[in-house]
């Protein structure tokens, strides 16, 4: 900088910062993100729509300590792990006047670019997360339900399905943060599938498993299925440590 | 926001944004970052000190631009590869008066929280990179000389090995941006003992790189070495593409 000291005498970007958390369960089925819901007005029309809980941050708080508080507002949700997966600061994330004019609304100041540090949590969705949810107009929506979102919110979740990837590629405990405690080989075939995009043959699975020595067979099995019942399994994190020392 | 519209009337963090490039070579031996010299006063004496090559970004661009256009700026360095891989908001990374009053004076502006957004770029260190580096007060350190940098400098090299760690269990091929197009196998155990942080056994890493069949031996040895001159390898970006699929 003493080399470049604003040399052409461009506005420096004067940005508001905002955090924004892709929140995503797996329900044995379906990859689902936590979105809250929007109301605005536009051209003298309500409109409904969702996006991501997030929310500009406050001049006396860290980037973690803000997107742990924002979730906690906007969804009620509490003590979430959430990792910092990238940052969003493209001009065109706020060129529709839409989200501008909102976003103005609802903060009371004039904004400009807003750059979000977007954040990631793999969360067990069976558990008693749903409580409450209601109360904050935050609802979970299947990956494949998603419509238009506000903001770059599309393009964020959409990422984080690639940071997912190549996370679980070098951590693959990461992805039973996602199943229940008890879990069937078909749920967890299910969760590889959907979070790699792609089909995975029963047969070879069954295989991968049996060489997965942190993924133990229970004696116990489902009960009042209408199909054969399935053996369920669980994740041995000690086990897991311990093989990757 | 419409649910939580920033109720407690704190000021919001109209921050200024950066970003920082840790571009990082290896000569063989260490693995060494590439730093911009900073010259200062605090409190009526001169000072001198290195910082990762980084500024404030305009209010046009967007961040990768920015990324770009900032090491070209301070380094004279074109056209490298530069990663996303994490933002730094600490309240904390400008608490150091000297830090705030350089940035200050630099910039002709006043200066408050600073959120930056850091880059990582692995560049072969024997390629004409080093041409033009003086002109820009920029030089190669190696990671155990880098002394106090500015702001949170540290932190962020820090967190830059432990981003090529964890990128680079999951995509091996990412180490070979660091090395020269031939290597010897002993340079390829270095960097990884480098990157990892811990000693390689010798003989099995002769084995590791048998088995790498990406891992291309070549005829041509070393020339004019005292000691016994060790073979070439090569990195097959066709194999190790056509493997990964």
């Amino acid at each position: 900088m003493p080399n470049s000291e604003n040399k052409q005498n461009k506005p420096l970007a004067n940005n508001h910062i905002s955090v924004d958390c892709v929140v995503m369960g797996f329900d044995g089925e379906q990859l689902k993100v936590l979105l809250v819901r929007r109301m605005g007005e536009e051209g003298g029309e309500v409109f409904h729509d969702m996006k991501l809980p997030g929310s500009l941050i406050y001049m006396d708080e860290d980037l973690d300590e803000a997107a742990a508080r924002v979730l906690n507002e906007l969804t009620g949700l509490k003590n979430v792990p959430l990792v910092q997966f990238k940052a969003f600061g493209s001009r065109d994330r706020t060129k529709d006047p839409k989200d501008i004019h909102w976003l103005e609304r609802a903060m009371q100041s004039k904004v400009e670019r807003i750059v979000t540090i977007a954040y990631l949590s793999l969360v067990k969705i069976d558990r008693a997360l749903n409580r409450g949810l209601e109360a904050y107009q935050a609802c979970w929506v299947a990956l494949e339900d998603i419509g238009d979102l506000a903001f770059d919110h599309n393009l964020i979740i959409k990422e984080a399905l690639g940071y997912i990837r190549q996370y679980t590629d070098a951590n693959p405990a990461a992805l039973f943060d996602l199943l229940p405690r008890k879990f069937t080989a078909s749920q967890l075939r299910t969760l590889y599938e959907l979070v790699y995009g792609k089909a995975v043959d029963v047969r070879n699975f069954h295989k991968k498993i049996a060489m997965m020595d942190y993924v133990i067979p229970l004696e116990e099995k489902q009960q009042g299925v209408a199909h054969r019942a399935a053996r369920f399994y669980r994740f041995d994190k000690k086990i897991y440590n311990r093989m990757r020392k």
